[in-house]
């Protein structure tokens, strides 16, 4: 642990949310995430100098969820660059209705790669760009975060898929559209998987690094995107990263982010950091409410914000 | 003109605008800005250190339509505070058609501030709070910008209340929501005056200066808005600012920003300027052609972007 | 009173619907329809040969409301013919909130004539038409109803204008689609006075008896509309004539029929009668909760249903 | 064939449309029905006193396809009575894209049993009834045809499964949202059998004759359905039989009944008869175009008509 004004600023704001009630209620739709224990709260903030701060339980695992969409992005978008935005948006999506309504209209373009529509076609381009996409996609992430034990987690995806009607409908209404171009099973598969990987706040911390870091691995110096590729992902988790609470996350917290409903939030400070939190009750609109409270409580405290 | 990097910047990417065909059609649904000459095009940086730098039809009065919208909302603010978010949302809209849809699912509570329907709650926010509502609005824009000469256009809010069917019945419909408390027919001529104003990007870019500099004056040094406010309304820009492109804009400018029908946009570089620039032709969804291109040529060369 | 199987059955039904317990909750967005005393119930039907039954409340006035749009309707459809269906169509509505966005989507073309939407445009074409549309449309319910003393209501017209404002967004809606060709001011005027009629059940059922004669007038054998329209009349009122209730009467009672708020319901047998009922507790959905039952139970007794 | 009126009629009307110019395309989708001559039209009238007309190709099987959904609602309905509706609703569905929508603010009970939605509940409701649903439905089918060379198309459903993509994104939908309680694919397999079975013309009126007959079966007498159940089907057939095209349907035609994809159309004249058209092109709502002029033109010779 580094002694700063950051390293004190990340210890308060963690005291700050430790300290108030929580409030929310765990996920439940999935039955493994219904198991854990939700009192839990961790914290890591990792800074392109390679410094790291943590604080509660930021060496714990927790499925990250929707977090490994980003991931998955990237993978898709270092390959195939402008031509990704030829299949998906990088729209915010409004309602949450709209992403059945909307395919429709827009003839089976996902409005942007966070909503589920939007994923399952970026799985179907890794699927397309990939001979073994489950084994080629863990080991980027796992080069990522510079830690070769990341991996899928077969319980949570098995649980996933037992009760993935939503998304298998979904997968088949993009095949009916003409925006699938691969077996949709082996797209759901791929799909639960990558939902299913598991990492601590520690780990996420460093694994979304490189996007503060304009592109570039922390510690090979490898360029994972383009300066501009690794903005325009910065770009695309402000306006979408949360869901329908993507605005009311640039208005209290103001960093790129991303969150999952196991319970994690990743966020980007451009240039200086990346910060990792994980707390598993979430708010109504499916994001983690203490979460949310660290990240606003330390922009706050910090006054580094994008805006 | 400061001669300076960010300069030169300016200049090259208004003259690569410049030389390239432009494309787009002019907005003709206000009969008053049909008679433009489209092929003027200006730009105007202006820093928070006081330097300004110019190219073009920089000093040419243009209507600012809806870029006046982030002026109402910033009135209203620096009053209400939180409370003008009980009135009003700061999530995307998603597609063009859901203002009426939402409207209806979410009891009268527009998206957020810079859809039509949004507005006009801000001016009925406003109405409530100032007698003179027309007149103290006029003088806070004249403030910001040190320019006691901008004003109303009559002609423009004539001509655009001939036509504003739609907007009228959006106002009414807001009213049978419950969502409105002054006369609908009040509230929309303010909101005609409100779209009428005319700047050059000359002035526009010092009227917005303070929202790049904490939300101070950058003259007078008083505060219009708190920090936290004026990062606020950066936040609601980047997110909602560019109607249905929103997400473009961040993806490929990556400034907090907001644009007009009448060609403006204006755009924020937080704690170091504010950029207007101006041209008539519109792309297809309805922000200007190579003020588009201007700004992403912009942040491309000088790398200064949030993300 | 004329004593006959079907007499009795009228009398069977009044009296099972008056002895059993009412329901719903009367129309209150009206001020002056909430005065009204909730528990009144009048039944008459009236047969292509004269003969007319009649039970409780059947001779008490109360507004007829949206049953007017029937009327009006046929006022403009023996004027225009096929051509009333360039600007408004004959499907049902579907859901609710598809009047709004229905618009959008289908260029400004309403789905039915029964829908608000649909009836101010109906109003539109009547305007169009008659140069004294208020005092010919009430000189032409009056010759339907052999009744001179048929008037509108200025006390509900101008009540339902003062809380009419989503009568006028709609209004303002189709004018910037297109789709109205006079002064919104004056169509909705125009509209409000037709929905404040006021008719007695007894009233209502000879004023309907035309539709049920093949179109011809009952007494004085002039033709109101052609065999083939009245029919078609008939057909609209069965698929769209009890908003999203439409389906649920043809299956409870199964004949082309109409509402109103106030209460009221018309319904045709064709070749043999018409019959009204009036209770003013309405159901979920707008529809006399009695005058449904009082029209299911009447059907059922008869065995007499277009089906 | 019996000369009569009627017969008169029947052959005037089939001449009529035989001699004019067809319009309208072949439905495509499913890759075995674009393989039907287009050119072919039949037509079959059963009177429930038993006499028969018919006209041109009558004796040519097609692929009846969503007619069949008829047949599968009485065949649930006859056991489940009233309690069919608590899973199922009976409005019209408005627009096309609500099938979707309409699922999710409706929590999952499609609007009527015609819709896709609506016929795979159906489905799922006859496999909770009967052990087995396939050999039983065809035996109920071959019961009211007196014909038991009825059956499923094997080459049809094949066809259908391959590219039935959406009605596959549907099915899960409906899972996803509770309202299925057999294994999907199960149900899948059901409904594309259900759609494969072929009739021709001749057969075709009499399976529906019961339905002109009060229920009850026209040779061996026994009630098929209730007076009431036979009623109701009937009522739903009129308000929700031909998509977007139901209000069309009365408007014009003025019967009960319902159009399948394979060009086929069925209505139901109550206490009189069944008639059947069938020819394969399709207009633009996807109802078979000459069979639409045939049973307009027959209607309007006969003025024979529920309205």
């Amino acid at each position: 642990m580094v002694y700063s004004p950051l390293s004190d600023a990340v210890m308060q704001a963690y005291n700050t949310v430790f300290e108030t009630p929580d409030s929310g209620l765990l996920a439940t739709y999935i039955p493994k995430l219904a198991t854990v224990d939700p009192n839990q709260l961790g914290v890591a903030l990792t800074a392109v100098d390679g410094s790291q701060m943590t604080a509660g339980d930021s060496d714990k695992l927790f499925s990250i969820q929707s977090i490994s969409k980003v991931l998955l992005l990237c993978f898709a978008y270092r390959q195939l660059d402008a031509k990704t935005w030829e299949r998906v948006g990088v729209e915010p999506s409004g309602t949450a209705f709209n992403s059945l309504l909307q395919l429709e209209s827009d003839a089976g373009i996902p409005r942007n790669p966070f909503i589920n529509a939007g994923a399952l076609v970026v799985c179907d381009l890794v699927l397309s760009l990939y001979p073994h996409a489950d084994a080629q996609l863990l080991a980027f992430i796992q080069w990522l975060a510079d830690d070769d034990t990341i991996t899928y987690s077969p319980e949570i995806a098995t649980s996933e898929k037992q009760v993935g009607h939503r998304n298998k409908a979904l997968c088949y209404f993009l095949k009916s559209l003409g925006n699938l171009h691969n077996d949709p099973e082996v797209v759901l598969d791929f799909y639960f998987n990558l939902c299913s990987i598991e990492m601590s706040c520690n780990t996420l911390s460093r694994t979304f690094l490189f996007l503060a870091n304009g592109g570039q691995h922390p510690t090979d110096n490898k360029q994972i995107l383009t300066t501009s590729q690794a903005k325009r992902i910065n770009a695309v988790m402000q306006t979408c990263g949360f869901y329908d609470e993507s605005g009311e996350f640039a208005f209290r917290v103001g960093l790129p982010g991303k969150s999952g409903v196991g319970g994690g939030i990743v966020a980007v400070y451009p240039k200086r950091y990346a910060v990792a939190v994980w707390s598993p009750r979430l708010n109504e609109k499916g994001n983690s409410y203490r979460g949310m409270r660290f990240l606003e409580t330390l922009t706050s405290l910090t006054g580094q914000s994008v805006f």
